[in-house]
């Protein structure tokens, strides 16, 4: 392990010195490969899918799971998107002439070694192998047991290509043990691994939050609310909150928990349970909320649960403040979102809401790194430092200072 | 501590949102408060060097921990300063409109509660203090032992005015048990503390990189180097190397090798010889340099040592090449330069060595909030991820989204 990652560290300086048009054209080869390579991909894996069969995995993992020509043609499709995008090594960030005549220059470089763990899907292979080729990292990647065959089949695609451009293969790699303890060994190599990016269990993100010694960029829980202010536009309110529940319930921008202005609450619950009742959305309230529509009573402990499904907690809240307080005590830091027509709780509720994103008048589901306008996303960072939101290209960045001088020495 | 902790977690929504007016007249309270309370300081600052004397510190250890009237002058003087500096929080650091018509901004906000873990010098905590409350933070200090009172008696008269305007005490404050057990409790208290920045000791800031399960941003060893390139001007070369080494050689920006192009070795090395001996810099040099000039012999463990002294490493490289494979091997990422006056070789060295600062005909010497135009400092990153090199109160903030929009749903 520790020399496999040594070869990754000594590869970072390859990568980071590629310039676009080559990166634009080796990613391109890329997708034509997967497309070349499919029924090779297709045969991997059906063993994935024997396994999962076999293992009774749920069958919505075993769909997440599935690969066809269809989904191969997509992750091709979406190589050469991250093809596409621009350069995000060499922006300047900001330049100044400081007193000493110095010209400064604050410029992304790519980060260096990346290691990406993740589940399931096997199209997360070469998507964020791309994304790190594209932004001049190595990335080390650790897909799941359960899809090991078809995610070393899309990595030994990627390589040949590296390989055919006299490139080192280690630039997109499959972590060489991807058992517990290769995980574990992982997370203190800080000599040669710069960052860690864990998708997927909440367990498994907070044992390596917790024991690593590399910097880590979570991707975890997302408790997002929607608070219906008493100067909401009602007709928008319904159509957002059924937006953030029921659009797509199982991610992790999706609402769980709707907070109602007890002033407006008489006329707008019934508006929204009729609402939700259509879309067959499962609700508990509290006892106040029983007293206006027929839900199940809610306790801490469902306000405290990220469903995952089409299941939603109410609340009502006295005013801005009693929401604020019940988002800063169960949310995660993720999505939040007011729906008001008053300027003052608009400015309020974004201003005082500690989270990644925080909306007035939109549904949380907007928080995705493709619907920003990042092109691609990595995942969205429950960090506060680092990456916060959505993840683009441009966060697999850091930067250096280039000072210009002409014999300046300090006085 | 969980119960301190938990407070200080508290009071960070209070200090988030003060407005800038107010923080200056605070920040301008503050520093009136300590010349006010000098005496008071410097009584109890006797404690802390009658403490080192018999405990026989080093002289340097105790001319750093003095406290005198002058000395405290300027310590109100800095956070008149800070005080002045422009608002880190509410920047947009950008801003734009997607494609479903949300306005989406980029917005700057405080990082929440930072501890800072420091060393010797007294005046560290009313600055960090200061730039914390500056940025909008909790700011929780651990100081040394060596300095206890004297930081007592400062954090309390900060903690004095903060009262006195109604604010929580606990938005500045020193960790209560700063015994190594209550470090190592502090930094696994990741729901509550949401930074360290250590400061000090190489084992102490290994320690905590290695056992922190809350984010940490190291301000650690500085191996710089000098590159001499063929194509450099001499005279600037040999001015820019004696600044670099000897001005003042106890601090991390200081350089500690100087590598040197073979083909201008044999009459660059005699002129940079005699200057350095003026400066009474003991040399080391590899056994081509000792054909040349009179040094002892170096080896590995030399290039790989931070002098902190006005010692000086010397290497006779072939070419660029071997100069940045030097740095790569032995650098420690902070601040390396090259003198040339070729433009391809600038563009080469700025472009492919990794590190926070690299410089073109310059000393590395002005690696420092300061002199970079930050106003003040917290210190130099020696971090890839959230801030690199020097660190100004605009790196004691994060980001969040704010979205504004007029009923988006996600299609």
């Amino acid at each position: 392990m520790e020399q496999f990652l040594a070869q990754a560290k000594a590869s970072a300086q390859v990568v980071a010195s590629l310039d676009n048009t080559t990166k634009k054209r080796i990613l391109n080869e890329m997708a034509d490969a997967l497309v070349a390579g499919t029924k090779k991909i297709i045969a991997e894996n059906k063993k994935d899918l024997k396994y999962a069969r076999e293992n009774k995995l749920e069958s919505a993992m075993i769909d997440r799971l599935m690969l066809d020509e269809k989904r191969i043609g997509g992750m091709a499709q979406s190589l050469r998107e991250i093809a596409m995008l621009k350069d995000p090594v060499g922006r300047v960030i900001e330049g100044w002439v400081n007193d000493d005549n110095l010209r400064i220059e604050k410029v992304a470089v790519p980060i260096g070694v990346v290691a990406t763990i993740y589940e399931s899907r096997p199209n997360v292979t070469s998507d964020v192998g791309a994304l790190c080729f594209k932004s001049g990292n190595v990335a080390i990647l650790k897909g799941g047991k359960e899809a090991q065959h078809s995610n070393a089949a899309i990595a030994a695609i990627l390589q040949d290509v590296l390989g055919a451009n006299g490139l080192p293969v280690e630039i997109i790699s499959l972590l060489p043990d991807s058992s517990r303890e290769g995980v574990a060994k992982l997370i203190t190599m800080d000599r040669y691994v710069d960052l860690i990016i864990p998708r997927g269990g909440e367990a498994l993100i907070r044992y390596i939050s917790q024991n690593s010694s590399v910097p880590v960029v979570k991707h975890d829980k997302g408790l997002c609310h929607t608070y219906i202010h008493s100067a909401a536009d009602l007709d928008m309110a319904v159509e957002i909150a059924i937006n953030a529940k029921c659009q797509r319930p199982g991610v992790c921008n999706a609402m769980e928990t709707l907070l109602v202005d007890r002033a407006i609450a008489s006329h707008a619950l019934p508006r929204l349970y009729a609402a939700f009742n259509e879309e067959e959305t499962q609700m508990w309230g509290d006892s106040e909320v029983q007293e206006i529509i027929e839900v199940e009573l809610a306790t801490d402990k469902h306000y405290d649960t990220e469903w995952l499904a089409n299941i939603l907690n109410i609340r009502i809240v006295a005013d801005i403040d009693e929401a604020i307080a019940h988002i800063t005590r169960f949310g995660s830091g993720h999505s939040e979102a007011i729906i008001t027509g008053d300027y003052a709780a608009s400015e309020k509720f974004l201003n005082t809401v500690d989270a990644a994103c925080v909306y007035v008048n939109a549904s949380t589901r907007f928080t995705d790194g493709g619907a920003f306008g990042f092109g691609a996303e990595v995942g969205i960072s429950t960090n506060k430092l680092h990456a916060r939101g959505p993840m683009g290209i441009n966060e697999l960045t850091t930067y250096k200072f280039k000072i210009y001088g002409s014999g300046q020495v300090r006085g």
